[in-house]
């Protein structure tokens, strides 16, 4: 297979397409619309999943699990909810399956085995979670509940990218419970700044933290809190969500507590979530031509060590030159391989660790060998170096912190570059079509002026930014006056 | 909710689902046969997830994740896998619910959105993972492959019970491909040898390793290494399965790889798997009437600390006296709970850390603070100790130790004492009904003599154990010639 990728210039979505599957991240699968997430792939899941639930338990979280299944009855319940999804979700209808008499050998669905009710696979667990919950809580004292889990759930999508929208995808998501409005508020907002704190410090993709407008809210949640990422190709991919639910599934599954005053309260109610999409916006923030780009802080292999060595004895003396230094980046924390494989080339490796986005590549031969150096690469900026035995941990553990704060700003220059400031709607589709990024506009604030962009520019309005100042102006589209700007944006 | 668990001796099953519910590990959920996994619960299984998965790893392993569907016809590919599942499978028919029409607010499967090929609901992944590996192997060089996933999958089980069988359960599931036959097999042993390591010193449960016989094995399976523990009831329960595949799934997928001879070969497999099963055998094999019993190593709290206290003075200087001891003991990895809640009394907490098997107590009171002392309680006996300050931290490390062999100790006790040999089926079945137990017997190898010995006696073949030593003998139901004992239990 040839690795050599299509650039992001020659077109940004094959590239993306193809960096996913030739860096070993996922593939797609047997089963319409779902991936499959190969080990590469997933060790980075692992490593975001690992920092996200320490981040959660650090705040109170406990994890748990829930049922795959939603007893339709349960579905539709909280009508809202119910109708944001059931255009798009998978139904099991039956039990078994037997033997096709007409066909040997093949299988059919019993019809004997029909279920009485059918059951929703999870396109998201609020349903099945309150309907718990009910039994849960009965006075104050049950509350808060604050618990998490990582699941799988399925949405029908029609039209399905690697990462950014499958049929199947693994997230998690919290669901919270409490026994007032402020609390529960406060709740989705600390999610959301968790969402942020993570995805800036330890993907390096800076976000923007704001509130969805109400036609982009989730169904049956009152407010929607979220982070913005802008990808390199100008498009905004939202990263995260946390919603405050208000009362309304408490109400729809009649979840009440008692107070301390003795009256009893429907609960206050928050749900959050992200998902494997973050790995969609980790590639796209920060890889390049040649392949991915991670950030150390994520990075399955930190440190590559490639020998370039004619014969065993060659090998030998570069394996004992180098285990020192491995046994103390390892005894750091850092994650070191030594790539001795003699079923491929340096060369071969090379393009190989680049295209995976391992952050720093130690290569060693013959020559450093008689002067006692290494020569050291970096992957955001391809500069090397060569260094001396006594230099090499410390230079290592600079590069990665460097590395970090360096591919974070890069970021960070891109997207203040892409948020535009426009105050007509010539400005604002000219943005749009030749520069593309965040577009900062005064906005009536009314869904069919909303829709009405949507439909001529295919922008949708990203957020209303949390730190967005009051500012007197008008509608780019309406004319209508406004008191604050909210960033539009082409979105995944 | 009264916390008094039914006794064993009163009723061993209702014993268990009491207890169960009662210390928070799990609950019946709104869907038939579907477990909710309770925080407490859900923590153990955490404990247990994390050991796991280092042991997979240090032994070459990497996690993916593969789709939660199986599309119809790759299900049926494995014949004899497919004839295993398919009586008791979800099957998703549709994609879509629509408005009822005839009944507002109510939803209805949409007919226009049928499938066109039906998905079953992954009862194991075996079929899915073959149709990947497919593309993964082409010569020797991709070999072997070494991936675990940690899933979630569905059986439709009719009789379900807390952990013991549930429609859906949570675990993990290792798919190997290997060149030769024999390096599949090692694979399989080592596999069934981690597990034995897992659950003898984590869980702190003894178990019996051995083979399954041809009626026993995975649908699919060459060969199926087990192991099988022993609960308290004198019941057996497989606790962990590790398949030698031959090439069963290679073939039916049509899996080769080139070998370094330029041959076309298939690829041998392997496949292995521990589930929230587990949380059954641990509970089953250690707790009493009290409630739970759990292994240090497995316990989400290992120390709790109830202040006894009349107002908030005293509980001010319980607090300062035992801060630094909380912080020692963190320090050195302990999970420690201080639990000051002002809800509830000693006496409600005592119970409530019994009922949930905090393996060690600590309490301090007004002359405990006169004094200098702490009382330390430990779970397993009851036995309690006055103990002062400086010895305190060194005990509770101690404690720790003991409680995790004296568990083991005492179910390796109880399972050597019900291990009988019998030598007919007069014996075999007097065992059977009045001790329980593992009957180790001789049979003849023919599966009509399982058959038939499993309709009189309920009792199943557990395995053929790996160090059954030659011996001459004649089957206890046949008296046929024999040449090796095997393990006879009822089981769950």
């Amino acid at each position: 297979m040839s690795k050599k990728l299509t650039t992001r210039a020659e077109d940004y979505s094959k590239w993306y397409n193809e960096l996913v599957v030739k860096a070993d991240l996922a593939e797609n699968s047997g089963v319409r619309g779902c991936m499959v997430i190969k080990p590469y792939g997933y060790a980075i899941w692992e490593k975001m999943q690992a920092e996200l639930d320490r981040m959660f338990k650090e705040t109170g979280h406990e994890n748990a699990y829930f049922p795959l299944f939603v007893p339709k009855s349960l579905f539709e319940a909280e009508e809202k909810n119910a109708e944001g999804f059931a255009k798009e979700c998978a139904v099991v209808t039956h039990y078994r399956l037997k033997s096709d008499e007409e066909n040997k050998g093949k299988l059919i669905v019993d019809p004997e085995a029909k279920l009485e009710e059918e059951l929703v696979v999870r396109p998201t667990s609020e349903a099945i979670i309150w309907n718990t919950y009910k039994n849960w809580i009965e006075s104050y004292r049950d509350l808060p509940i604050l618990v998490n889990q990582w699941a799988n759930v399925v949405r029908w999508e029609m039209r399905t990218r690697l990462f950014l929208r499958t049929a199947e995808f693994l997230w998690q998501e919290g669901h919270t419970a409490h026994a007032t409005k402020q609390e529960a508020i406060t709740e989705a907002e600390q999610m959301m700044n968790i969402y942020a704190e993570f995805a800036e410090n330890f993907m390096a993709v800076p976000v923007v933290k704001g509130l969805k407008t109400e036609a982009e809210r989730f169904a049956g949640a009152d407010e929607t809190y979220c982070i913005e990422a802008l990808m390199q190709d100008g498009k905004a991919l939202q990263a995260g969500t946390s919603h405050f639910l208000g009362q309304n599934f408490a109400k729809a599954f009649d979840v009440k507590y008692t107070t301390k005053e003795g009256k009893q309260e429907h609960v206050w109610a928050t749900s959050w979530g992200v998902s494997t999409r973050l790995m969609g916006a980790l590639i796209m923030t920060h890889s390049d031509d040649s392949g991915l780009v991670l950030p150390p802080k994520l990075a399955p292999i930190q440190v590559v060590i490639v020998p370039i060595y004619k014969g065993m004895e060659q090998l030998d003396a570069i394996r004992e030159r180098v285990t020192p230094y491995i046994k103390e980046l390892r005894a750091k924390g850092f994650s070191v391989k030594f790539d001795d494989r003699d079923t491929h080339k340096p060369g071969w490796k090379f393009n190989e660790y680049e295209l995976k986005g391992v952050p720093v590549r130690i290569a060693i031969g013959k020559r450093d060998l008689e002067n006692g150096t290494f020569e050291v690469a970096r992957r955001d900026t391809f500069e090397k170096q060569s260094v001396g035995g006594d230099d090499l941990v410390q230079l290592i553990e600079n590069l990665l912190e460097e590395i970090q704060e360096n591919i974070y700003k890069k970021a960070f220059d891109y997207r203040a570059n892409h948020i535009t400031e426009v105050n007509s709607f010539e400005e604002f589709k000219d943005v749009l079509e030749n520069k593309g990024g965040f577009v900062s506009a005064h906005w009536d604030g009314t869904t069919e002026t909303e829709e009405k962009i949507q439909e001529l520019t295919k922008a949708t309005i990203r957020c209303i930014p949390l730190d967005a100042k009051e500012e007197e102006g008008v509608c780019v589209f309406s004319g209508k006056t406004s008191s604050k700007r909210v960033l539009f944006a082409k979105a995944y």
